[in-house]
């Protein structure tokens, strides 16, 4: 079908990159849906989609795909004050950090309306359309958690379109899997960074820092009522993944006290060597991608 | 006085770094100071210092200033080794990443020896001379932590010479408070680094890591037996950030299993507060200085 429409339900950081990023996908329309008259004046102005609208109702029923970008509890609101209006046989598809309770929301959709959850790993400390950026995308991974009853042609639709974006890859998981391991690699990331930040030297510490103290510190800028949202959503597995992280630093701890170098010394050879296992082919550091 | 000779006593990554910065300074006469074949044959090949020599003894008797750019325990072994070798009246310094162990080990230097404690706050993940790097030290901190006892035109020559070399700045402390402070902004990010990697996740979670992921664990590639002194000459500082770390971990930790949304948004505003009010000025991230 040439001319699809596509809504993008939310033009913050990233809506609005992801309006920028879709334009000139397969001869698609891309709508923007916006509230406040601020974001659809910039909007607008900085043609950061194809149109702009303040209608959702009407933008959704008349789109073949929409994305949901908005925060998480907004977007389960959303799904249900607007659970009739979307288009049969259209996708729906969401750009939320946790995807359990997402997938349990839209089951009050209609059967003929296909919902996929999507997370694209990448984000700035700042939000806002201002900030969005048409290669916000570059390098990044982009997660699909299909169902065995989402459509294939939805499926492969949301690939080409990541592709397009920019995305370095798609990586399929389940949603249960996704809100795991995502725990660690994200969340836990952002749990360390505020906690790091409430030592009580921080303020002492000025001329002092150098670039692992600013990278791990990063992130502790966030966005409140966001990672709030997506720390509560995720309680469970967040919970486990920061008791291991509390494990793992009082066993480093305990050998330090110890006193015992060699002990130390094959920890810290361990440790090293799964890191360097791992062994990232991802962008450069100062890079873009960011969860 | 013209003509300083300046020895650089161990040309690894930092000392390597140091005598490709300082060559040109105040007309000084660089001297790199190595042990290995292969090292002194890359020194000399990509012109690392103005002079290369394997003889140690020889070239700190000449040197006004000697740098001591060497792992902690090295470095205490040459001072003892060569305490009457160094010439009356000169400078020597080293760029030891703990402090307080440092100077206890200069104390058997002869009086007329001025011993000043430095910590240039930079560094990579990788280290030998083939990495060294003029520009290493472009927009990083340079510590200096000198006592009553040590000579003013040796601080202000050191002073020049981090000018020289790049540093954004020179920031004192004395030995204690440096290794209390460094143990904070350098050494847990290296611990929180290795801890994170001992998740039995790690390796399940490629595909799914973002920045903030990459970020907090670029440093866990470290050099295992450098750290390994590092954190035991500073073991008890160490320790008490760890156990504040992990407390202030716990506390994020309960407060998320608690189900108190707003508590835990209380939480997060706090600590992300205390972020923006750090508000560094540094280089932008991707860029070089680490410690």
């Amino acid at each position: 079908m040439a001319g699809k429409r596509v809504a993008v339900v939310g033009l913050g950081l990233i809506g609005g990159s992801i309006a920028m990023a879709l334009q000139g996908f397969e001869d698609c329309q891309v709508v923007g849906v916006v509230r406040s008259q601020r974001t659809y004046d910039f909007a607008v102005a900085h043609h950061v989609a194809d149109q702009v609208t303040t209608d959702a109702a009407q933008a959704v029923r008349e789109a073949d795909v929409v994305w949901l970008c908005l925060p998480p509890q907004a977007i389960l609101d959303f799904l249900s004050a607007h659970r009739d209006h979307f288009k049969p046989g259209g996708l729906v598809t969401d750009v939320c950090g946790v995807k359990t309770a997402i997938l349990e929301g839209a089951r009050c959709l209609p059967e003929t309306v296909d919902f996929i959850g999507c997370h694209p790993m990448a984000g700035k400390e700042v939000s806002g359309v201002e900030h969005a950026e048409r290669t916000l995308f570059r390098g990044a991974h982009f997660i699909l958690t299909p169902t065995p009853e989402n459509r294939p042609e939805h499926v492969a639709l949301l690939e080409r379109m990541a592709a397009y974006m920019g995305f370095r890859d798609v990586v399929r998981a389940t949603a249960e899997e996704h809100d795991a391991i995502i725990a660690y690699t994200s969340q836990v990331m952002h749990v360390m960074a505020v906690a790091v930040c409430d030592d009580p030297d921080l303020f002492a510490c000025k001329g002092f820092e150098g670039g692992s103290f600013r990278d791990c510190t990063r992130v502790a800028a966030l966005d409140v009522p966001l990672w709030t949202e997506l720390f509560s959503l995720n309680a469970p597995a967040l919970s486990r993944v920061i008791r291991t992280l509390e494990e793992n630093l009082r066993n480093y701890r305990e050998v330090i006290e110890s006193g015992d170098r060699a002990a130390l010394a094959e920890k810290l050879r361990y440790s090293s060597q799964r890191k360097r296992q791992m062994n990232f082919s991802g962008p450069p550091r100062g890079d873009r991608p960011e969860e």
